[in-house]
């Protein structure tokens, strides 16, 4: 779909300002906008801090973050006739980032990240996202695929409710394939649905293993429509990735974390990544784990063989200045 | 590397006989064979129930599987001059499967299968494996990429232990990505470190979820040496997958999975896909559990949202006879 088609056909437009953005799902909440079935809308999304962070920020910054406004949400959006029990289909046409963006390590207030016991100091990383590519230490440069890691409705429970966990009603999910060009099913929960969206990411690995990925203001382009003829209990969605950084096979570095939980297995090959990327390619333990949660791949490799589980963790080489993989004994 | 030059530079052929394959990981079984560091092997492996099943089975025979003799693996190969400490290099260079396979559903004895409580029937599907592609029911066809799904050193514990579950000396993987052009590194446990290969795949999704894989005999030629500079704790690879069935971008179907619980979160993006392949593309639930552990990946989406968990499961649209996506509401 071209820019012009796509200029043309939106419906509503959306900035966030104070009044169009909100901090917790509430399905008490007044809509900014009441739009019909198969509407588009243009809306822009603050970064997920609602504007505490900027270009010129540092990890000192980090410690005094206030964690009441995140995240910032545009919307809720009301979408005529959408009933409990329906499913609201949310294409998105595209994402459009604004040229910056940070990767945090959140110790304190939120704890977040897979390994926070281990990385109890604050970390950041301003992004210059210079169209496809972000850049980040020692010429490492991580191809961009923009999407929302915030795509939501209302839950029926009444209440403030936080935005952090996701939920059967969606919310924060960091589907990283959520990029243009997919399709999201929500399940309905409440009457106009009231659909919310934000927490935009440049780039993230599967995990966004450090609690953040490319975290950046964006414009969503996407549109709504009301599917009363499907009926999902979570959500559910169409994308043709990428798949890789770029879309094509590439070489990748893989560490497996072997473990009888789950969870416990994706700290273990985080971890072993961590010490890759620290030992073998010389980056700082924070850059690593930073870089992990922007770029590495977490996939559960088998869920079976009880009683240990195996999730490997994968690493572009590509992003790379140049290929330096570990000389193989015959070469 | 083409044929002719690998045929050239095998070192050793070994083929599976019942005094060369073994069921049980054990540091004091007798190797098959001693190579040196440097070595190129080829060595054929029996299915993983080593020969109970074969193209005329169905799931009538599922019941009389005897675990026993499951995995049967190739080994064990004594690496001369390999100690503890040291990483043992596995470069894969060929994976030969012989036309057929199959992927069980297993209840009993083994009870494998990340929704094992809810398929307690014996099920079976024997592929006909024509080239690059597997076929399946109703015209499906699954593109082939063969690994070994077992790739191990011995224990440094003494004793018979289990194949099923994979250890930090490597074994029951299944990594799907482990196939020809990859390099596996395993930390050596005990001297000479007794490798050994099997339970080959001639597809697998990431998860394996029904505990089998399209499992097949197949022919493995590798390349052996011993890494004294490396030092790792669980396996590490090299691969260039491929990451999607083709190599490339392509439309896929996502469901997701929601909980507190990481697999549990498995369980559930499993669960919604066998009821999606059931209710959009007309499959029996059997039949859409096996495509699922043959074809569809499953990736953590996010691990830090705390407290609830995303795992999507991943389903290629291409490999239906037709393109039959959900006709979206603009259509």
């Amino acid at each position: 779909m071209s820019s012009e088609k796509r200029d043309d056909a939106v419906d509503h437009r959306i900035d966030a300002e104070d009044d169009t953005v909100h901090s917790a799902w509430d399905n008490g909440l007044e809509p900014v906008r009441t739009i019909e079935p198969g509407d588009v809308v243009r809306a822009s999304c603050r970064d997920a801090t609602n504007g505490q962070l900027d270009p010129d920020s540092t990890a000192a910054d980090v410690p005094d973050l206030d964690i009441d406004p995140v995240h910032a949400l545009t919307g809720p959006i009301a979408v005529d006739g959408a009933r409990p029990g329906d499913v609201l289909q949310v294409e998105l046409l595209d994402v459009e980032h604004e040229g910056w963006g940070y990767t945090a390590v959140l110790p304190g207030a939120m704890d977040l990240g897979i390994l926070a016991d281990e990385f109890p100091e604050p970390a950041l990383h301003v992004w210059d996202l210079d169209g496809d590519v972000g850049r980040f230490v020692n010429g490492i440069e991580v191809p961009l695929n923009p999407f929302p890691g915030i795509v939501g409705v209302a839950p029926a429970a009444d209440g403030a409710h936080s935005t952090f966990p996701p939920r059967s009603v969606g919310g924060n999910m960091d589907v990283k394939h959520l990029t243009a060009g997919s399709t999201l099913y929500l399940p309905v929960a409440v009457a106009d649905a009231l659909l919310s969206i934000g927490d935009c990411h440049a780039a993230q690995g599967d995990g966004e293993v450090c609690g953040t990925g490319i975290e950046a203001p964006m414009t969503v382009t996407f549109r709504v429509d009301v599917r009363s003829d499907l009926s999902i209990e979570q959500p559910q969605f169409e994308t043709a990735g990428p798949f890789t950084p770029t879309g094509r096979d590439e070489q990748m570095y893989g560490t497996t974390g072997i473990a009888d939980d789950m969870m416990e297995a994706a700290r273990l090959a985080v971890r072993h990544m961590v010490d890759h990327l620290h030992d073998e390619r010389g980056l700082r333990r924070s850059e690593a784990y930073i870089l992990c949660s922007a770029a590495v791949d977490l996939k559960i490799s088998e869920a079976v063989n009880a009683p240990n589980w195996v999730v490997s963790a994968y690493l572009p080489e590509r992003i790379f200045p140049q290929e330096r993989r570990r000389p193989t004994a015959s070469e």
